[in-house]
């Protein structure tokens, strides 16, 4: 069912200086920027040119699902995503399977995907998410 | 510099009850593993079939960086590695830049793998591992 490592999401307090890590002294070149309101970040993609991708999540503010985590646990990684062919027949599947979905529906993910998380209590403290990207619109992966 | 995702490392405190989940609940089929004492460690790395790897790490011993790591946070995403063609020179360039390396040498990592891990403190909290996979060695990804 998993296709792919889509991408890997890391909390950040600052894109900024995130982004200088990444870019400056890692060498990743590629980078494209997306707010999602819906969820409450500003998100910097980072594009590896072999493939897969790193997600850098700022939460707009304190009282959001990234905003909570920050104060938690502090800045690292946050979830992997996971590309799919179909993210609703994704989303039966695992939960005929006992796993628990933080999402009843698909939403909006940064680049336009079309996503759902898999709650960590199901998946051994890891927050993973189910990312269907369209046909046509490049993955970068 | 960085080159791709090579792969995403999870802690867990069992690696059948992961695999478990990995394996019939999301459908990953190819799995390959490894023991790596030196780093105190069994390792399942699951091969997706579009790119990428999740490598489950369980611990041999409480008293290592992953049983302390476990100890202190739990189960749940450990590391992001990320494909390098020379991890010495990877190593040189990321301490050229100012960051903390973990390891003065490359080490073996799990599939054979020469890897090196750049400190967490100087990468936002997240544990970052320099992976040279040598030409010949199936990367998987």
């Amino acid at each position: 069912m998993l296709q792919r490592v889509d991408h890997v999401g890391i909390a950040v307090e600052d894109l900024e200086q995130a982004l200088a890590l990444f870019r400056d002294a890692l060498g990743v070149e590629r980078v494209e920027f997306d707010e999602v309101p819906e969820q409450g970040v500003r998100v910097a993609m980072l594009m590896l040119p072999g493939g897969g991708k790193v997600e850098l999540v700022q939460p707009l503010a304190p009282d959001t699902p990234v905003g909570r985590f920050l104060a938690r646990r502090g800045p690292g990684l946050h979830h992997i995503a996971f590309g799919v062919a179909d993210v609703r027949a994704a989303m039966e599947a695992v939960a005929a399977r006992g796993l628990e979905l933080v999402d009843r529906e698909p939403r909006r993910g940064a680049g336009g995907a079309s996503v759902a998380f898999i709650h960590p209590r199901s998946a051994m403290g890891t927050l993973i998410e189910l990312c269907q990207r369209d046909a046509g619109v490049a993955s970068g992966a």
